[in-house]
């Protein structure tokens, strides 16, 4: 047994509650197929942060924090996360994921397709149990824009000409949607009124593409033992981000990203990537941008009443830019 | 553009209401991804029986036939067939399904995965579309215990000591269970009373067994060029089905199957297996059980009052039994 996930101080007046998501997410494991049991152990027990349980719960603090409700919907938006995250790994035959192994290297890509779908099953039983049709077809079409915004990753893999703006489509489906559905779900199943849940999406959305951003950013700048993976590991995969965009931008005639998508002298021209990229103020100005983000995110915060639910809220904004792993 | 599918005659009084099944199916086509549009065109118009989605409307003929849900109903549990087919090609990265091209032929296991996802993402938002939470409900346990069949599947392959039992259950998931929530789906829908909607779910369940018996059969029975794959392409994977483990039951001690599950002599021992089955009563005798589930799902309908949806779905149950590919 996992023991439980200590939350982050600055869930503050939700911290408590996600106990009760750890427990839903517990038990998505079905007793009668054990090995199914300890792959779900191994996926969802992973460490994760919670962030978007955590969302979801503090929007539903704005009106009617009934926790029959907000705990599927939380537990099924993790579990829509890691549904996606558990997929990722059959594209990208990754190894190790929070330097653990993922699950595509303890069961083969057939049965981690199928681990996946049946998260997402789960994932969607349990979003169902808010019995809000509306909820639910919110659920379904984020579903789709991540899909479409992992589609348009892969099918972009190693194309050279991307603009930053493509790159800002591809996160706002692949990661900024469900932190939005994270708030807006949470906001619409509290029966918050019109406005505020508006303003929890737009918190949520923004919020996303920071979070996103600085992810990318820490592919590149992080220390692959914290972050578990290579530095590097998005462009090793032919996939752009910000920092490689912006280092294309600088160097549009002759640059090492060119040469190694072109497939020559890769592991030199890799390494000269990252070196330009860290030499360079290129990751302050990544940087730049997701603050940029997050204070949309707190700005769309000022519609909504004060206390500790608003609070936490801008709490987890500022340590979304702030944390580096 | 595919012509529309001429729907056998069998489907009777929803013959013509198929044409809006397939009208919905075009539509998720997304305009703005062109690469995906074309993807699902391909999937999504291979010349399928739309079978189930067939059974789905015949249940809603029993009360309520209000095509505004049932069409979006019949089409998300058509799209959901097709989303595991999609991934099944993952899995077994065959080349070709029903004679042509699979998805994953076309693009790389990555981008299957995500067009897989992006199809249950729809599938959701059309069940969804019933606002019968109810239904959804049943829609996401259906996922789960197709999910659960596969995976038992594929963690079993190449396993020599299961049981017909085992082979039950797993086809149980894998197929019967969405037969069983397009007839109870489609019943649930229109309001149909408890008694009825148990009868109809019986009769999808049942012929959910007797059709991927008959698939089953037809994997060693049919002609390769029909079918669109080789004979014994099931063995070939490793998987044990009926044919195989009633060849297994007659000749305990020393026969061909397990001469190549241990891979000895493989295409010796593949030859001898189809052989074998196809010399011997094997094959008669799994017809006689699709035909007993046939009668099983012949015999729930008796519960339900006369007409053309009645006549109808026990011409299914004939032909599904009946079809050589």
């Amino acid at each position: 047994m996992n023991p439980p996930i200590a939350a982050p101080a600055l869930y503050g007046p939700v911290r408590e509650d996600l106990a009760r998501v750890e427990e839903t997410l517990r038990s998505v494991r079905p007793a009668e197929f054990p090995a199914l049991a300890l792959i779900l152990e191994h996926v969802l027990g992973a460490g994760g942060k919670r962030i978007r349980p955590a969302i979801a719960l503090l929007a539903g603090r704005f009106n009617r924090y009934d926790l029959d409700l907000l705990v599927p919907l939380a537990a099924s938006i993790e579990l829509l996360h890691s549904a996606t995250l558990v997929h990722d790994d059959v594209i990208d035959v990754a190894p190790t994921r929070r330097g653990r192994a993922t699950a595509n290297s303890l069961i083969d890509n057939a049965a981690t397709v199928m681990v996946g779908d049946y998260m997402f099953a789960h994932a969607a039983e349990l979003v169902a149990r808010t019995g809000n049709v509306e909820v639910i077809r919110l659920f379904a079409r984020t579903l789709m824009a991540m899909a479409t915004g992992e589609l348009h990753q892969d099918m972009s893999a190693y194309a050279y000409g991307q603009s930053t703006l493509e790159y800002f489509n591809r996160i706002a489906g692949k990661t900024a949607s469900l932190f939005a559905t994270a708030a807006e779900g949470g906001a619409k199943v509290a029966e918050v009124g019109p406005e505020a849940v508006e303003a929890l999406r737009r918190y949520g959305e923004n919020l996303g593409m920071a979070f996103q951003i600085v992810d990318d950013i820490l592919d590149f700048a992080g220390d692959s033992e914290v972050m578990g993976k290579p530095a590097g590991s998005d462009l090793m995969q032919g996939t752009l981000t910000l920092p490689s965009l912006l280092l294309i931008e600088r160097y549009p005639n002759n640059n090492p990203v060119r040469r190694y998508f072109s497939g020559r002298q890769r592991a030199e021209n890799l390494r000269r990537c990252l070196e330009m990229i860290r030499d360079s103020d290129i990751l302050d100005e990544s940087f730049r941008v997701a603050f940029d983000f997050r204070d949309r995110a707190l700005d769309a915060l000022t519609a909504l009443p004060g206390g500790e639910a608003k609070d936490a809220l801008a709490e987890v904004a500022h340590w979304v830019t702030e944390r580096r792993s």
